[in-house]
C-alpha cells in the first residue's frame, strides 16, 4: 500500500502525445469533423490517461464510502443518522438506488465503512476500514484529528490500489446522513470564503426554512476551527468527513495508477476537491459525471476547471450520476476501437 | 398496414392513471423524494405510454431512414450528394458512428432507403422503400407530391408496425446529404415564419459565410412554393424530405403503438414536428435525445414543448443521439423494477 506521500509524488499528467494520437484517428473517422462533441472529449481524454488507443471502459468499479458527521447533532439533516446503515444494509442487498443503475451500467459496487456510526460487521459484502463511529461534530470542535484525515486518505488510496487489477474505469460514491454540511464547509473554504450561503442547499431535502441555521452551523465551525484554506488536510481534519477523504484518497490513487475515475456529485466532488487541492494534476484523470442540483456544485465544477456531462437534476449521491454517465464512456471507447476510417471504408472525405 | 388516416386516429394520450401510479411507486422508493430528477420523469412517461409499471425498454430499434435532396444542386451542403449511398454501405458493414453506438447500447439499427439517389439493392441490410431518385429541387418547384409525402409518411407507419413485435423502445435515425436545408425550412414555416435565418446552421460543416446562400435558397423555396403552414402534409411535399416524412410516420406508428419513440437531432425533430402538427398527442410518445449544435433545434423543441435529456454539443445525426440516450430508458426502467420500497428494506421514512 503506497503512504500518502507517495502516492502524491507519484502523479504525473494526461500524457499530451497520446492525446494528439486520439485527435488524429478521430480526424480520420467517417463523420463531419469532431461531429460527436463531447463523447470525443471524453475519448482523447481517456487516451491521455490511459496511455493508448485502444480504450478500455468494460470493467467499472464504484467505490461507495460511508461515514457518519456528528455536526447533525445540529439539526442540518431531517434525516436520523440511523439511515446511514439502513441504507448500507440495502446496499448490500441490492435495493438502493445505486444498486440498481450499477447493475443497468455494469458496474460493481464496493462498499466501505469508513466511519460509520454503528456496527457494519453484520452486513454482507462491506470492507471494514472504520476509522471511529462517525466524525466529531464540527460546530463544537475539529472533526478528526490531522492524522485520522491522513488515514482516511490512505484507506481511499489502497481501496484503488486494491481494486486496479479488476477495474478499467473508477467511479465514486458515498452515504453519510448530514455529509452535504461538510461538503458545503469545504467549498466554502477552498473559495477562501467564510460566509457559505451561497454553497448550501437542502441536501436530501432540508426544508427551505433551515438552510439559513445550515448555514450558519457551518460558517460557526469555519470560524471556530479555522480551517488553513491552503492546507487541504487541514481543512478536512477541521470541517471535512471520513467519506469525503475516503473519495479523495480514491481519486488520487486513480491518477496515479493512471485510470479515469468518475466523479459523482455534491460530496463527491467536495473530495475531488481535496484532492486537487492536493495535487492540481490529479484532476486531469477526473471526469465529473452530472451537475448537481445542490446549491454549490457549480462552484466546485469552476474550481476544477470541469465541465459535468449531465444534467439530469439528480440529487442523491451514493455514485449514482457516476453509474449513469458510465454509457457514455463506454461509447467514446466503442467510437475509438471500432468505427471505420474514411481510407478504410472508402467514404468520400471532402468536405467532412 | 395502416393508412395514414388510419394511424392519426388511433392516436391516444398518455393514460393518466399509469403515470399517477408510477408516481405513487416513486414515492414508496428508499430515495429522498424524487432525488433522480428527470430519470423519474422518464420512468413516469414510460408508464404513461405503455400502461403497465413493468417498464420494458431491453429491446430497442432504430429505424434509419436514408434519402437525397435534390435542393443539394444549390450548393447548400459542402459534402457530394454520393456520401448518402457511401454511407449507407458503411452502416451496413457496421462501420459508421451509428453502427458502433447502437452495438454499444444494445440497439439495432434498421436501413431503409426511402429514396437515396442511387441503386442501393447491392447493399446488405438495406430495406428497399425507394419512393424516388431523391427529392426535386425545392428551390425550383415542390420537393414531392402530396402522394408522395402521404406514401413517405405510411413507410414510416409501416415500419414501426414491422418491427413492433421485435421492440420496446423506438428510435430515430437518418442518413441524406443536404438534409439539414428541408428541415431548417420546416422549422420555419411551422414558426410562421419566412425568414430562415434564425433556424440555419451549419449542418455537416457548410463554411459559415455560405450560411447566408442556404438561407437565401431556403426563403426563396418557401416563397416560391408557399406551403401552408396549417398543413402539415403541404409543407412536407412543399419543402421537406423523404426521409424527414419517414421519420414522422415512423414517430406516429410507434404512438399509435404506444411505444415511446427516441428522437434524434435537427432531422429527426423536423420529422417530430410533422407528426405533432398532424397529431399534437403523438408528441407524448416521443422522447427528445438531445440538444443539437444545429441552430434552430432550440425553436424545434420549444413547439414540442419538450426538453432534451443530453446535451453533449453533438451535430452528427444517424441516429447517434438517440442511442447515447437510450442507457437513460433503461436506468428508468431499472430503477421501477428492481429498487426496494420504504416498507420492504426497512428504511426510516422519516424525512426523506
Amino acid at each position: 500500500m503506497s503512504s500518502l506521500k507517495e502516492c502524491l509524488n507519484a502523479i504525473v499528467p494526461q500524457d499530451e502525445a497520446w492525446r494528439d494520437k486520439a485527435m488524429d484517428h478521430i480526424h480520420d473517422l467517417t463523420m463531419p469533423r469532431w461531429a460527436l462533441g463531447r463523447v470525443l472529449e471524453i475519448a482523447v481524454d481517456l487516451a491521455g490517461m490511459t496511455r493508448t488507443l485502444d480504450l478500455k471502459t468494460k470493467r467499472k468499479t464504484i467505490l461507495l464510502f460511508a461515514g457518519d458527521h456528528g455536526v447533525v447533532a445540529e439539526g442540518v439533516s431531517p434525516q436520523p443518522q440511523s439511515v446511514t446503515v439502513q441504507m448500507l444494509q440495502n446496499f448490500s442487498r441490492g435495493g438502493g438506488a445505486i444498486s440498481v443503475l450499477a447493475s443497468s451500467v455494469g458496474a460493481n459496487v464496493k462498499l466501505i465503512d469508513i466511519g460509520v456510526n454503528a456496527d457494519t460487521s453484520g452486513i454482507a459484502n462491506v470492507l471494514n476500514r472504520k476509522i471511529a463511529f462517525g466524525t466529531r461534530d464540527m460546530f463544537l470542535e475539529p472533526a478528526m484529528t490531522r492524522e485520522e484525515a491522513i488515514r482516511s486518505l490512505e484507506i481511499g488510496i489502497e481501496m484503488a490500489e486494491r481494486f486496479s487489477d479488476e477495474t478499467d474505469v473508477f467511479a465514486t460514491g458515498e452515504m453519510g446522513i448530514g455529509n452535504t454540511t461538510p461538503s458545503s464547509a469545504i467549498v466554502t473554504v477552498l473559495s477562501h470564503d467564510i460566509d457559505p450561503r451561497a454553497y448550501v442547499g437542502r441536501g436530501a431535502g432540508l426544508e427551505p426554512e433551515r438552510l439559513r441555521h445550515k448555514a450558519e452551523v457551518i460558517q460557526h465551525a469555519i470560524e471556530r476551527n479555522a480551517p488553513d484554506p491552503e492546507d487541504p488536510i487541514d481543512i478536512l481534519s477541521k470541517v471535512g468527513g471520513f467519506e469525503i477523504a475516503g473519495i479523495a484518497g480514491a481519486i488520487l490513487g486513480a491518477a496515479k495508477l493512471r485510470k479515469p475515475v468518475v466523479i459523482d456529485g455534491f460530496i463527491s466532488t467536495a473530495g475531488a476537491l481535496i484532492a486537487h487541492a492536493l495535487v492540481p494534476e490529479s484532476a486531469e484523470y477526473m471526469i465529473l459525471a452530472h451537475s448537481s442540483v445542490e446549491r454549490g456544485h457549480v462552484r466546485m465544477a469552476e474550481i476544477l476547471g470541469k465541465k459535468a456531462l449531465l444534467n439530469l437534476d439528480l440529487r442523491l449521491g451514493e455514485g449514482t450520476g457516476a453509474a449513469l454517465a458510465m454509457p457514455l464512456l463506454d461509447a467514446a471507447s466503442a467510437i475509438m476501437r471500432e468505427m471505420s476510417t474514411f481510407s478504410s471504408a472508402g467514404v468520400t472525405e471532402e468536405g467532412l
